[in-house]
């Protein structure tokens, strides 16, 4: 049975490192890569490589949190990106052989809150 | 063992039957509850529910993906309020005996995507 939260976390490491070879090792070939949030999709794991490659900027990927079951995974993780810096989630399927057949980002962005019941919300 | 994925799924089922006693029965009293994008924070059951019982709108929530292991649980659920829709994600910890201590969401927005290299991204 795969360790599949291992191998996101090594999917992050690899990609952090820039270790393409071995980021590229964890993907089966006709990965598909989606950010529903912009609603785009790359299928292959040639087009994927080419866009993490030309990705523009110095950033920097760091785990928060890793979740894994059979079939799934997710990781929580703290961007970096020049001067810019948050959290975002990406979420995994994987092939029988423990090979990831689909990676979903999810990219949140920092928003003011709405008024709230007044004395339930502490900020920080 | 705790299965804390199907306490995620109850967690939002209940929510979703507005079933309060059932949803509170799943969290510790102190529970704390986080929205990192706001910066807010609420402690315990009895603010949190207050908070989700007022909750404007008519809101409803249907997961996707489910992923739990020994110690966390996350959920990717669709939600609808009113004539809006959209993917978020919940993030649970869990205490010794299964019970929620600690909730964070995150609400991604759709986004514009910027301008990426010829050929490798097709949209939906």
């Amino acid at each position: 049975m795969t360790d599949t939260a291992a191998v996101a976390r090594a999917f992050v490491s690899t990609l952090e490192a820039r270790d393409w070879e071995a980021w590229e090792a964890l993907l089966t070939p006709e990965v598909v890569y989606e950010l529903p949030q912009s609603r785009e999709r790359i299928r292959g794991r040639a087009a994927y490589r080419i866009f993490n490659e030309t990705y523009p900027g110095d950033w920097h990927l760091r785990p928060k949190v890793v979740i894994g079951d059979d079939e799934r995974a997710v990781v929580w993780f703290a961007w970096r990106l020049d001067d810019d810096a948050g959290d975002a989630q990406v979420f995994f399927e994987f092939d029988v052989e423990g090979l990831i057949t689909l990676v979903t980002d999810f990219w949140p962005e920092p928003y003011d809150p709405p008024e709230r019941p007044a004395g339930l919300v502490e900020r920080w």
